[in-house]
């Protein structure tokens, strides 16, 4: 099969245009969000976007909303027309690449800027990059439980950001389907929950497209995480890392599958199973920023693993932060 | 003209699908939310929507996302068969009447509640009457200057109550305009804010659909405030009022007028204007909540009129809380 050259567009009314006349076609449209520097863990998430939709669509944008002012925003991998060569060898094509200059910059907000000096002096309020750029925004979504958490404790105002710009793509594109990676679990949490409801275990594996807090008309899914074949986690920061720190940072995946094997034989005490973790990655050289097992839909810590939980991890090798997660049903 | 019967649906699924399914036959959708208890003022919203769309839903749906647990939702004025009567009058009619039993009661959330226990005891956080019911909702929409001032500062969980049901009925109706009076000024810019720019002075008048905070595609129209004869705000909380209350209230538009007529003649400090207004409704036996002269786009207090301002009022007549507000633009 000849491989097919995705549509690019950048303007966010044209993309709107074409969503709508392709449906009014009888078309449904599949959403990948995206940041770029694709790997083959995005790859992973067009391939389940085609099971569910008769068109894709994949955004490549670097939000600056997620990123607080002294985090990696200007060293954030890109490489965009590498970005369009993998998509073009992706079997059965993607549709459109939508990529924005920058969806936050309307104009600065006269009247009054996001923050009064003296707050933004005294450290009082934390901001992202968005407000730092004094772009005249100030609309966000919080998903006040869910965001607080695992990394959003080391990043405050990271999930506020990816909540947001996930609803911006959403009224952009208006896809059918959206699909997002459980390497995030995390956010992939919070946009569930954003659109679709909590749902008891019994019927965790059907979609409830009844009842979500935001009542978007959309469904998400969730695709599995994707490792390299040693074992790491696909992510764009991984190219970051010197061929030492790769070596060492296999001890996240190496001590979550040890952990999630001891429990499944019987090992039910999260503190020694987390202990064992931080542990190996501290001999390997990390520097471990949480390690905690939680509830798979609250997010909420777990002493005793008693119903299904994610063992997450997030840590440092070098200046790279890495975030790794294995689920546990036992 | 024969009156037309409105449709009334009740389910979130159901109302989504007409609206797709007129849309797909190339008809536009014009939404006007209320609370019910109609009256002229929402008569006239319902008109302004016909200028700008085919079809007109009219959502009735008394939201207790913007109701804190010591507020008015208990006895916030219903009527439905007189709204739909009253509906049923209106030249060109109405097409649905979208009546939703509860927005928000999807399951309790096991995982964790949305408050602490502490929390809640030491009144740390100020929650709405959906968390004060554990509903299982936790998604909030943020306009974090707007939201602040004026009706923000008596109620600080209203308008991100207000925002979040918007967003929901947006999804669920997916209208191409929606229309909101200015009676309730501070919302009417929170939701302007959200779905279009901030714009400079000069365009106005346009409409500026190419950039908003979070990217609806949808044309937000604000209808202007409607008096009764005698010059009081419409309100359906109006209705509270004793006949003796009634008289006394009519000081608060009394005195804007007077305010704004000393404004176009020439009396541009805002500290005298307030004054004369909050004096006028004291003495007339109202207490006053909030009585500011603000920038028309910012919201943010104007010392010295120099360009368009809006001169907010909020007081209480009784137990009656009642909102007006008058444009100056000198």
């Amino acid at each position: 099969m000849a491989a097919k050259d995705p549509l690019i567009i950048r303007d966010r009314d044209e993309m709107r245009k074409w969503s709508r006349s392709m449906r009014a076609q009888g078309s449904s449209i599949g959403l990948v969000p995206t940041m770029g520097y694709l790997h083959e863990g995005h790859l992973s998430l067009i391939k389940e976007a085609q099971k569910h939709a008769d068109l894709i669509v994949v955004s490549i944008y670097v939000n600056p909303g997620q990123f607080s002012p002294n985090e990696d925003l200007s060293t954030y991998p890109s490489n965009f027309e590498g970005d369009i060569e993998k998509l073009r060898s992706v079997h059965g094509g993607v549709d459109v690449v939508f990529n924005p200059f920058n969806l936050y910059d309307y104009g600065v907000y006269e009247g009054g800027e996001t923050m009064k000096k003296g707050e933004e002096e005294k450290g009082e309020k934390v901001i992202s990059c968005v407000e730092s750029s004094k772009f005249g925004h100030e609309t966000w979504i919080r998903v006040e439980n869910l965001e607080k958490g695992l990394c959003g404790k080391s990043r405050p105002i990271f999930f506020r950001g990816v909540a947001t710009v996930v609803v911006k793509l959403f009224n952009i594109v208006e896809p059918d389907v959206a699909v997002f990676g459980k390497k995030d679990y995390q956010q992939w949490r919070i946009i569930r929950r954003m659109v679709l409801c909590w749902i008891s275990k019994e019927i965790e594996s059907s979609y409830c497209n009844q009842v979500r807090d935001l009542d978007f008309g959309i469904k998400i899914i969730g695709s599995e995480l994707v490792r390299e074949h040693d074992g790491l986690a696909m992510s764009s920061r991984n190219v970051h890392l010197s061929p030492q720190e790769r070596e060492k940072a296999l001890s996240i995946s190496r001590s979550l599958y040890e952990a999630k094997k001891a429990a499944e034989n019987g090992e039910r005490d999260c503190t020694k199973l987390r202990n064992y973790v931080a542990q190996t990655i501290q001999k390997a050289g990390g520097k471990v920023d949480y390690d905690e097992i939680v509830d798979q839909e609250s997010l909420e810590s777990v002493e005793v693993i008693q119903s299904p939980v994610v063992f997450c991890i997030a840590a440092l090798f070098g200046n790279v932060r890495l975030i790794d997660n294995m689920e546990i049903n036992v």
